[in-house]
């Protein structure tokens, strides 16, 4: 479940952004992405890359204002950037149980119920397991590029992504995890096992996160450099520093 | 006992540091102390103010070159700094009961006992209750000098004189503290009338910690922003990007 198919990337736009950033949108088979250069990204200096994860089901054009937010401040760092439409989110097929699965979340929170890990993992793991090995075929895509390199990291979205890709893609040598989504069991187990540098954010007031799994999910993690920031507020409510803090982090370790 | 008594400051002495900051040791009364100035600190531009917190026990002396590195960082912010040393440290008079309360936490430790509210109370509310008006007028003292300014700082040291410093005193404007020492009961009931901006560092493998007694504090602060950091490693492995990180904090705060 974890091995990467071949899919064939093709460029369908391209634009020039007021800062010199190059945008470009693709598809992998039939995957919609986003690839975004820096003017310094040539073949003679390819830049290397960071994988910008999203929260399921929103898709990417709803996402696609904080997604080139990101992309423009890795780009000031000489970063490229790339998203990839999760499955079952945007245009693409919802993934089968999805929506049983969130019901039943639904169900679970309006009647102050707790959320079982039955409900988790069928609600996170069916997207871990495709999103996994299509982000792995894009990373073999985006690296064939001449004005792109390694090292690679991923940033946000789905941390069980995250913690999946982290741990099975030997080319993401950092990532920077945001603890706001729910945790499998497995992913626990997973977390153990990851070694590279991680950079967690968690938001302390997160309405839609268990602040004690995050914690758990922190302390799993086997890597020597780890570390978690956790500020004030709600999901959405990630401070400007903070996420300048994590473009540090990846300057330090993709620079 | 947070009323500040007027107590006279004495310069002793004046060195340049290679980097243009002015160090000079002086005497707050009896209590002896350190203030290290930017070379950009004038009258016309009187430099904003970090007081530098210490551990218990160790002694300025012993804890200079760290302290010394703290306040280069800052200086190279144009912030000026102040180390104090703490009632009972160094070269002062032991606080009455620091002895035994120091061994009971000793005894409770090897035999591998919980450390109980009553031997934290006497290990550390002597030290807040005695530390806190001092460094009160050595902000009314150092305030009144040319080259010195507000807004204040409160940065390190032991975490319950840093929660009764920013609860009590106005002037301090921001706190950076270390959650790396034990915190009594009546320090969580303070910090959530803290309303200042706060950055926590935590040390997530602190042998002489508590951590769940240290995000219990966090989670009690009162501020509207407040960021908690934590890093692998023990007590004394804070990394260097976690200083940046602080200095940054300090920065958007004071300058």
């Amino acid at each position: 479940m974890n091995s990467s198919t071949s899919l064939p990337l093709a460029f369908s736009s391209s634009t020039a952004l007021d800062d010199g950033v190059l945008e470009r949108r693709f598809t992998l088979g039939e995957i919609p992405g986003i690839l975004w250069t820096p003017p310094t990204a040539t073949p003679s200096h390819p830049a290397p890359l960071i994988l910008l994860g999203q929260p399921g089901g929103l898709g990417m054009d709803r996402m696609y204002p904080r997604l080139v937010g990101r992309a423009r401040g890795a780009a000031a760092d000489g970063i490229a950037s790339a998203a990839l439409e999760l499955p079952g989110s945007g245009d693409r097929t919802p993934l089968p149980g999805a929506d049983q699965a969130r019901a039943d979340l639904r169900a679970a929170l309006t009647a102050g119920e707790p959320v079982t890990d039955d409900i988790v993992d069928r609600l996170v793991l069916p997207l871990v397991d495709r999103a996994v090995p299509e982000w792995r075929s894009a990373l073999d895509a985006l690296l064939a590029l001449p004005e792109v390199d390694g090292p690679v990291g991923f940033s946000g979205g789905v941390i069980a992504v995250g913690v999946r890709l982290a741990l099975v893609e030997p080319r993401i040598v950092a990532a920077g995890l945001f603890a706001g989504s729910y945790v499998p069991r497995s992913t626990l187990g997973e977390a153990r096992r990851v070694t590279i540098p991680l950079h967690v954010l968690l938001q302390w007031d997160d309405e839609g996160n268990d602040r004690q799994a995050a914690l758990e999910l922190f302390d799993a993690f086997g890597s020597a450099e780890k570390t978690l920031q956790a500020n004030v507020g709600g999901h959405t409510g990630v401070p400007a520093f903070a996420g300048a803090d994590a473009g540090r982090f990846f300057e330090r370790h993709l620079r």
